[in-house]
């Protein structure tokens, strides 16, 4: 494996910036994988002693066997080995995880059943790379049941949940992947699923775009069977953009990363309650009459200020965008420079997707007890390693909590080390993963089922008409109740009763 | 005149839709303009007797000479007589005005301020037709400071007010305005500011499109000279994107309507409090328990949610677009089809832009008391024309207030005969008619400075860096301090320190 | 009338310092009727001309003939003359004003409705001294229902609405009322009331106090009959209280002021929705970022900071209570002096009940176009005299709107001039004036069938089961379901099923 | 040991309703010792691993060695051995819980200082009987510096922690508990406390009312020379009602339990935040676009409503009381029966201190996946024991969290099986302890110093004065500052100018 390593693979897109940004970015996923891992096992009795707080760590110390998955001879009960699972004995337990997170994500259901007829994927060939969560599960089947073969492997090495990779393999999907990957795992299993004889994708779906980048490395001619790619992250979009400005990108790719309703869930009312979350389960803190400082106007500086606020806090706003600055003013929160009110804050709180935003000099300043930390984008935002100093002392008070104190005793609480404290201290709502899911699932329909050039060799945004559909698809979950337009509205409106309803630019 | 006649002119344009959507917004302009000019008149001690609710007909009451002011010869203290305004004996009174809306500017005097050097409009002739209130004339103001040229008219019939039309004419300002113009001195008036020897406009600020429709009409070859058009209401930028797709747009035209500024002032942050304003003024309501329907889940629609649910009323929210119905969901209010809660309800709110949202039959099915109005748009989206009938009583309760009394007694309350409330039974804030003015002058700097090649024959959004400019001059009214990126910030994010700040379809 | 005027009258009591307070309170009383009647008269078309902000002298001018009302002959339709108001011919029109009152007082015709079996006032001779208005119409005529038999008069000698008064003395009510009576009508009205041959009063009905005394030094014999007094207003109540502890009161009495109902609905409800009605009336100002201070966190200054909390303003407040203080940081206000934050706001409201609260020495302080108003108590809370100084110019921009300018230029914007906000520049919801008259009622049926001895010669508040009573009678209006305890549970509880529900010393 | 057995003792009283309440309670505080033993442990690097919803019962696992501490010799550093705790070598690390709490205590710090010249305990002899965690041991200590001499015992078996109660030992206060005692131990812990040669205690605080309960039934006598008892549990103070009641209660009581700023931190303050947290710890769930039942509205209730609307969640709320009914409609709650929005709500919230509120009727007529718990009083509110039926399995998906599943496979998520969901599924902020403490230790001071007279035989509340005093002693807290009076200014309102502000009636 010694050419396919990480570090060759990438270092071959010679673009150091989003390197650096990619690196921290797979450092973030490896704790979101944790999370999201947690929280579906830890319904489970015979896991109910688990440790909301904690690392990654522990997880591989769990393993109870040392055996490589790679190493063991498996069947499935209809005779098949062709996947590769930690234990396939699992399953089982695995079930019943997809089958409680089946109830929270009604949109793929019923995707399932309008499906039942038509088959939009029949045919399709999906070769996937992502979390593997119960979640996931749910998406992988009903993909099966529109039609489509899959083939999938983990995008993060920590992440898989065994008794649900063991749940799929046992039901046909060959999965590989397990929890505890080495990197050289890693590419093997990415492997696995796309060298195959008898066997070519035609449809890519991607986290993180490292699947992507394995096929431009070793296959490029995969691609000329490839209707497209759908991808979800940040970073794999920045990817393709780049790949498309370069003129590299050979096939369409679809970035459900920016659709509206995927945007506002994960930011904006996501980031509303686990800035609470966040907060409550590492310090127990009061938010009542506390000053908070929220760098940032974002979705993500709106969701954390709204919650704070409404709870009693007291809340200062900094920006660097006058638009957003003013809409911070008309939300009611006094905007400043970070220096104005650093001495008198309890808590500083970062969501600007900026670096050296909270630096040294102003954790200098704070006042004892203060509370830092981050709700932005990757592990820069607060200058942490400008805490690794000799005359500050570090003590971990609990898992993601520590307090770094300075000679005279001061002391400031430091959460997550800085990294995302929504990934790292508090959990990801089936609901928002299934809006996520769910966006997933009808690019790939549309990439698969649209007529020849409608799309190019380029980036695009999912068609505002398939983020309504999500968007209706999610609306029983609330018994709500759309109203139709009648035919003389339509006409007088210029709208087709069915939506789109806004021009593109519609801000929401 | 009667080949100019506006009939003759509009149907030229032969689209009957919004031909009928223009007619309403017209009636709308009227009552707006009378409104626009209560707010500023009613400071004076010489009105302070002014009802809030009058209607427009009681400021043509108050004329106080019938000579026309076309008949009349006025000087003012310079000797020019380039102006036909009311009284120019007036302007001092009018003067006062001007000044106190100076002080609810501040970014409009910020620009005078910055142009005391270099006069960026230096060379500019500018028509223009608006509304002729104080806050037009710091408008004008500004742009003669900044080096330009103006001839000026009046974009409404009723909206004038005599006694700034008259600071300005003794300012030296060509204005060519009063209140209570028929229809053929409308036309006269506008005529005057462009046709005139030695003189040929080279910029144009319209409001509505009827400026640049007569010179269309009249003097097709003005164009030549001209640089650009800059256009603020819905319905004159309705019309230049027909002429664009038409491909009779002959010069570049900017669309200052739809700039995030102007639109989240506009309907957002303004619509917010004119709901409990209107509402107050017209009924007195408590809002506490109250529970209320709000059709349309916009801009204007959230603002309204937001503020009635603060003041504890319960909210319903219909709507049509499931992106928007999951906001709803999101925010906390249920949403409903309106037959659903029809019954129940004590306030029925459009806010939809659409027509017929309240039919007869929703009508007749609301309970005693009920009170319904509009904050949409136009006066389309209550079916009022159905409440003509017989069998049902109208009473006048107050100005802008109407019983309509069923057979059995049942009555419902509507407000403003159904068009829209926030401006007729409320008042538009100086600092939102500031945001729009500053929007409008930096619009005419951008197009009259703009590098040959930068716009074409066609519409544009105001360039986003001009939208957070105009942000960034409103902050000052706030003591909001903006944060600024460090070299090494901007490089990391790759933007430049001075904006943009966001892509093109960032949502705010 | 020379041994009965008021200031002999009012003397008598030798207390120098709540005397004082009364004569402001009194003022006060003059606006609040004249506010309750405007409302009241401005539903008619005839009088849709009215000036929201009109002074109380506009309602003189308006007087149509000079002859005084005790100087007419006049008869009701059923021949009786036992009355003296303005014009027994608009009798008709008073009559639909009360109607719609009705409309809106359910919990009083709710009571009709109970008692047309039982007449728990029959027997009872009740004289009344109030504003009268079309609210206190429909109160005297549910008194009238239960049994009782009424004669009126006015407590303020602006509040009458002429037409109500007609409207009950053609019902046959004896009430002697006027607008713009005398100090001398005043008390003639009064005495006619009590003065009667053949009639002596078992009930007094008071607001203000001033019928109470009157008895108490012309008829102080008429005690000995008379069951009980229900006293509305803080300042009859404080008299009531003073004779208490002088031993001079000698029936009981029920201070129906300090209800819970009463007092939620009279300062945080009401004043929740009428910071923000008084503020745009009278400046037409935005909220939204502004920074306002607040000073006092009681009922009123809870009611004004989560209004404009809500509507984005930035607050602040100052109190001298420390629980109160710790209740503003709790509900997330910066709690401050006034001098740390007098430089800076746009806004200062008082809500203390104390007096000179802002200073001259604040006011010089202050920012330009900075607005002062009082939502407290009486005129006492801003310094205004302070300000009538030779170097200050004063201008009267609107009605209840003064600009009060500095040599420098400076202005702040005065409203109301000091005097109550709230009561001067907005409206008291009919649903505040249906709380209180029920509690009036229930406060009479309930002394008058007290049994001996329940109540002594003493201040009571009223019980605690009758203010939950006036509660549930509110209940219907917001088509609110309330629980019933089960048996088990009202003996769990040891509760009575009908309540009361809560120990006396219960807050809410 | 046979005759002070705890049935015995309690039975002695003859109140069968209440004691059954109080058995109710004493589960109760079993669960919140066990998390305010939770709370201060995990600080601790080498308890990071402790779960968050353990159960009691994993305390007591973690003792290492199995002999009792009644069978041990320990001395501390200084010789002595009056004391009883799990291990004396604990004490370093109890010390550090200690500093760190008192780095959260500034009121009793302050005290500390305040009282460095004047003792006001000197002479005093308390004997104490509460839960033994790091914010007690803070009380301990400033009542030592404030010149008492104390020992102390704990008021529940399990909430003990060890390490503080060593560290208390260790700096010489006679402490007799540990994690873990049994029945036995409890009572002769309590006993260790009060029959001591040579010293007789002079004043009780006491937390659910065993220590009194066992002076009253072993040592009468002892009440000669006891000057008072500061209770703080509802339990202990309904305790002494109706000793009072009975005419049983020979010293005087204060109920520290009702003061002011207790009730509004323990139950809305606190409330508002541990809803949220609650929810989320036991249940990752989402908050915006729920429907959700509030039973009560309350102080809690009222914190619970605030908390889920600012969410976005759809608040409905039921009462029996009209008052608080109408002040959820005002609120902006919909008013309904509990049987009305049954079938509709995802999530149910008792706060009654009602029985029985949501029946087995209700939870039958409960749709898939509601989650059901009880923030109100007890165990009680919810029928937890009519779901123990065979057709229904229970199935334990996390600690805290049950599924209950139907025949038809409908689940219902029950949290905490019925108990309080804020002690045992989040945790009580050392803020709020702090004020608890703090209303104790003036309790005790008053108590002590208060001339003969000032107190009877009763339980009172604390003085006003001294609830203000708590107040003001954590404004600096919030770097809060309150204003102070003038001299005129209080001689106008009649007020000391240090307190009291408000009449006792008053409601806050």
């Amino acid at each position: 494996m010694e050419k396919w390593d990480g570090n060759e693979g990438t270092s071959a897109f010679h673009m150091p910036e989003w390197m650096i940004q990619f690196a921290d970015q797979k450092q973030e996923f490896n704790k979101r994988s944790t999370k999201i891992g947690r929280r579906s096992l830890s319904r489970s009795i015979s896991q109910s002693s688990t440790d909301s707080y904690s690392s990654a760590a522990s997880y591989t110390d769990s393993s109870d066997d040392e055996a490589s998955p790679r190493d063991k001879q498996q069947k499935n009960s209809k005779g098949s080995s062709d996947f590769c699972v930690k234990n396939i004995k699992q399953a089982e337990f695995g079930r019943r995880e997809i089958e409680i997170a089946e109830q929270e994500m009604p949109a793929l259901m019923a995707l399932r059943k309008r499906a039942q007829g038509e088959k939009p994927l029949a045919g399709a060939k999906i070769v996937g790379c992502t979390h593997i969560t119960a979640q996931t599960a749910v998406l992988m089947e009903t993909l099966g049941a529109l039609g489509a073969q899959c083939r999938w492997a983990a995008c993060n090495i920590y992440s898989t949940l065994n008794e649900v990779a063991a749940a799929l393999a046992e039901n046909g999907f060959p999965v590989f992947a397990w929890k505890g990957e080495s990197e050289d795992d890693f590419w093997w299993c990415i492997d696995r699923c796309v060298n195959v004889e008898g066997w070519q994708p035609n449809m890519i779906l991607d986290d993180g775009g490292d699947l992507t980048h394995w096929i431009y490395k070793k296959y490029p001619n995969m691609f000329k069977k490839i209707k497209g790619i759908v991808e979800e992250s940040v970073t794999g979009v920045h990817r393709l953009y780049q790949l498309s400005k370069a003129g590299k990108l050979c096939v369409p790719a679809m970035n459900v990363n920016d659709s509206v309703t995927k945007q506002k869930f994960d930011n904006l009312y996501c980031c509303r309650e686990s800035i609470l979350d966040g907060l409550k389960r590492t310090t127990d803190m009061m938010f009542g009459g506390k000053q908070v400082v929220v760098c940032g106007y974002g979705e993500v500086g709106k969701g954390c200020c709204a919650a704070l606020k409404a709870m009693g806090s007291i809340v200062y706003v900094t920006e660097i965008d006058p638009i957003c600055a003013l809409q911070a003013c008309m939300d009611g929160f006094r905007l400043v420079k970070l220096n104005e009110v650093i001495r008198q804050v309890d808590i500083v709180i970062t969501c600007t997707g900026n670096k050296n935003v909270v630096t040294r000099e102003h954790l200098d300043r704070m006042k004892n007890s203060c509370i830092v930390c981050n709700m932005g984008h990757s592990n820069t935002e607060i200058d942490v390693a400008s805490l690794r100093t000799p005359e500050l002392t570090w003590e971990r008070v609990r898992s993601q909590v520590d307090h770094v104190i300075w000679p005279d005793g001061k002391r400031i609480i430091l959460l997550a080390e800085g990294r995302l404290l929504n990934l790292s201290c508090s959990t990801v709502p089936t609901f928002v993963l299934s809006i996520t899911a769910t966006t997933q699932a009808l690019a790939l329909i549309e990439l698969y089922n649209a007529p020849e050039g409608r799309y190019k060799q380029d980036v695009y945004l999912l068609p505002k008409k398939m983020d309504e559909y999500v968007a209706s698809l999610h609306l029983p979950t609330f018994d709500a109740h759309l109203t139709e337009l009648t035919d003389e509205q339509a006409k007088y409106l210029g709208l087709n009763k069915n939506g789109p309803f806004k021009p593109n630019y519609y801000r929401y």
